[in-house]
């Protein structure tokens, strides 16, 4: 076997989506910068977003029951990254980007190609974190980002973030096709002597 | 504002990272290809993995009380994609990687560049998912995979899934810096006329 060594178990050793969840936090909205979020049941969709306990953007997902899941694209960088480096307990953040409010009431932001509104359906309390589940109300899009109707990623232009580096990266190219590629399977290659 | 519209609720608008569930199942190794996981605590670490109920692996996780998230390199492609063709119900999948176990048991893929095992410790029941928390016990790699010390997306090499595209996405290139790139942050820009 080849020889493995043990990293630090807090590490994250994978790149994720860097998002911006929203909640209004006494009236006003407020944006966290968040890389631990996911899917997590396909019908009804709802996502799972995991907020550090603390978080001023908690508050506001509690009293009102509803939070957003932005995507920014590569060109609001700075204004995503400043909403990971500023606490919204300390500094007004509601000015950062320009919002819309979902149906529900959760605030958008105008400029991320897109914005999803959920509705908080369940909350995972964890040691050190929050783990808040929301019940996608809508995914809201431009035509701009699309291509023949579908959503565009060369033109969303999402970015992944990376620790222990703390980076910020690119999607590449297409390099494979999902339920398709592992048709080419054939059993695992013998190791050579 | 402008024209916002609305996609499809149940779409997922942004890239994740592919991974491979593992676990045994009546002792033998079986794994799913997975693109719907996130770290959902600090500290301890924690991983939660959305699965959909009925999944073979599923079994294993409730028996053994642990699992394994495996990243594979775009090297792995057609092995990985084999995992979300092929269900485990009717085929044995266990010859696909050579595995190790790890200290739970859990079997890890040695040809990923990272594997991850965890100690199942919470179950969240979702309309049709089961979405499963470990805490993580150990992340293997190697020293191959590192660049000064620290893992080295660019030898590790993982990969994007997205929808509805069911696509496969390389990693693209270093596009900011996090905690850093917010401080260039200077108020939003007006809006011409």
């Amino acid at each position: 076997m080849k020889t493995k060594i043990k990293l630090d178990a807090n590490l994250t050793p994978y790149p994720m989506p860097m998002v911006l969840v929203g909640a209004k936090v006494r009236g006003k909205p407020n944006f966290l910068a968040v890389a631990w979020f996911t899917k997590v049941n396909y019908d009804p969709a709802m996502i799972g977003v995991a907020l550090g306990q603390g978080h001023h953007t908690n508050e506001g997902i509690l009293e009102n029951k509803c939070f957003s899941v932005n995507i920014p694209s590569t060109e609001q960088i700075i204004p995503a990254d400043y909403c990971g480096i500023v606490t919204g307990n300390k500094k007004n953040k509601s000015g950062v980007f320009e919002t819309f409010d979902g149906e529900l009431g959760a605030p958008l932001i105008v400029d991320c190609p897109v914005s999803i509104e959920c509705k908080l359906v369940q909350k995972v309390e964890l040691p050190g974190d929050l783990f808040f589940i929301g019940r996608v109300k809508a995914i809201y899009s431009e035509e701009r980002y699309l291509t023949d109707g579908k959503l565009d990623l060369q033109k969303t232009k999402p970015f992944l973030y990376t620790s222990p580096d703390k980076g910020y990266w690119s999607i590449g190219s297409r390099v494979g096709k999902a339920y398709s590629d592992g048709k080419k399977f054939s059993g695992r290659p013998k190791k050579a002597g």
